[in-house]
């Protein structure tokens, strides 16, 4: 059974194959970590672009029948870039985390993401497309990728940074905070508490495996329901471009399975 | 006149630059930073090694009658792996760094560094090389590396990350400290105050800058010292292969020259 081909630089993108499993346990997935080349949130839209097309590539020259980009920075800055093969679905991670905040916001949100996503613009464009009511701000956080890596989830140093980098945001009086990158949710519980309960945080990985679920049935390409399940056919291969040092623990955490098999694969 | 060939996966090998200028004034310099693809430090020697590997065949390219690894984790995981043309001298930063603290330590050295160069053992097998007789306590401090990129160079949150990643250093009672990636002397204010006078720090750009002086004089590549100051030879270029975003404004404070020309370039 052909697999669903996930992708992002690294780890986090994991969050999204966490939501897919669940929505869709009959579904094979086939998932690219760029480890070699993360992190992509600091780098310029045409590298950007240039790896995204390449890692698609690679999950299609594998025999994917359809492609998630779990990666925000991908999404924001490559996707509209990408041509594939008529007939092979392709979703990015912004639309539906913009969807899934105007869904909830009284209207002001707050979007925190890489550096590379806040400069294009990919958030508010989309949240302002779907609601033109909504007032929204934006926030760069390059640390919070390195302090996922480090495992200071949950962390003093990790609440002094994210205080810092959200601090404008609760000034403007934001109701609803974007996760605008899949590590993010992995600092939900420090995050939560700096905003306080009157901010809803949305992370887009159910959101796409919503949406994933609807394009499949659309597309004629999805599993009946209780095939993967009843006949065990459904896997989880994970690929990485290079043996990360942190992505085998990281990994197990938010897969809930450790000591996850890794293939090392090579992607130019 | 061929420039000597300098390269790090990013920003930080400029501070060697800085020090091969006050060195050795007449010689000019090609930089290559290898943005699209940094950071190095938690990658594994193999993907180190072949991005070092095209870094250098890129400088040679170029034209290069030296190369300098200004990178300690590319030194310590991929230098022992390379071999040039004949007759074109190579260094990395590791043994300059190791003897200039093998120089000054009273018994007890730390090491800070990227995860790969503390798992690669280099510093701690060159130093007792140098002198069995000390003991090397290392640590891996994969946050300084964002810090320095983020900009807080001299902040609350560095001093505090610092204070948690030299804590089993200062208990070992170390006496001298190596910066062992080239990103760390811009932490060299925070780094002072925590570990105090007593403890040297040992920065290498400058032991790697004596190094290249005195290797290209024995290899009779050494331009006479007054030739490019007096032609007004002497030429710095600067080469990246991706438009870091903070790149330039961190170049310009270590070189002291704001809006330095980029060159952008390929290499795969």
């Amino acid at each position: 059974m052909d697999p669903i081909g996930v992708f992002d630089s690294g780890v986090g993108g994991l969050t999204v194959v966490a939501a897919l499993r669940r929505r869709l346990p009959a579904e094979s997935i086939l998932y690219l970590g760029d480890t070699a080349r993360l992190p992509y949130g600091s780098k310029s839209p045409e590298t950007v672009t240039r790896y995204t097309r390449r890692n698609i590539e690679f999950l299609v020259g594998r025999g994917v029948k359809a492609v998630v980009i779990a990666c925000n920075t991908a999404s924001a800055l490559a996707l509209e870039h990408l041509h594939l093969a008529p007939g092979m679905p392709l979703w990015g991670v912004i639309e539906p985390g913009a969807r899934a905040a105007a869904a909830v916001s009284r209207g002001r949100v707050g979007v925190i993401a890489t550096e590379a996503t806040v400069r294009s613009d990919a958030y508010p464009q989309a949240l302002r497309r779907l609601r033109p009511d909504l007032s929204v701000v934006s926030r760069a956080c390059p640390l919070f990728v390195p302090l996922v890596e480090e495992g200071w989830h949950d962390d003093e140093v990790t609440a002094r940074v994210a205080e810092r980098y959200l601090a404008p945001l609760l000034e403007a009086d934001i109701d609803t905070l974007v996760l605008g990158c899949t590590h993010y949710p992995l600092l939900k519980s420090v995050l939560a508490r700096i905003v306080g309960p009157a901010v809803t945080l949305v992370d887009s990985a159910e959101a796409v495996a919503e949406v994933v679920a609807q394009g499949l049935t659309q597309a004629g390409l999805a599993l009946p329901s209780h095939e993967g399940r009843e006949g065990g056919a459904a896997t989880q291969h994970l690929c990485v471009t290079d043996a990360g040092l942190s992505f085998q623990a990281v990994a197990g955490r938010i897969l809930g399975a450790p000591d996850l098999p890794l293939e090392w694969v090579e992607v130019v």
